[in-house]
């Protein structure tokens, strides 16, 4: 059973992390059956934390977890500050299957939605 | 003849500030001839800033400049700092079209992207 879970920095706006939580639902409405549970989680300045999102997939069945970086760019939060969250995430729960996936800044996929976005206004 | 500006924050890392120019790039090749012009732009802490940027896109031959924000969250930054850089763009520029679009974390597109990123891994 596979999980999403979407990851965001985390920020001191509350209504900026309810903004993360819906775009989380959107993406379970929109994952169909390619991820039976989709969570959320923030890398600092709000919960759930990585570990603790982590936690939370598992929780609801799921026996592999994909880390989504919702980052436009690869900075130190992308190359590092991820990776070692994921770290604890796996060191806790040594039998599922947790990976990070791309960030999203690099998606190709991306390029297009930029154009879109120009093209409806 | 139409123009994209793609608008970023802006950091301290140059390679950052790199990555953007080069998602530019990216954007020119898939505009096709939706956009004749595409240009970036930071809303701070590197160059060209948002009033140079429309600048560029005009001297190039376009009359008319979407604008749009690669932000996640509808902060202060796109729902103040970058309508107040445009509208001195607009001072300067009275006869050009300038508009802002949604930023890109609105984007219902972004929601398949991340779905996407997650089904690769």
């Amino acid at each position: 059973m596979r999980s999403l879970l979407l990851v965001a920095h985390g920020s001191r706006r509350a209504e900026s992390n309810a903004e993360i939580g819906r775009l989380a639902a959107r993406v379970a409405e929109r994952a169909g059956a390619r991820f039976d549970v989709v969570e959320h989680a923030f890398l600092e300045l709000a919960e759930p934390l990585i570990p603790d999102g982590v936690s939370r997939c598992l929780e609801r069945g799921a026996t592999s977890v994909s880390v989504v970086p919702y980052f436009l760019a690869r900075g130190t939060h992308v190359a590092e500050d991820i990776p070692e969250q994921v770290d604890i995430a796996r060191a806790a729960h040594p039998d599922a299957d947790i990976r990070v996936t791309d960030y999203l800044g690099t998606s190709d996929a991306l390029v297009d939605v930029l154009v879109r976005l120009a093209d409806e206004a």
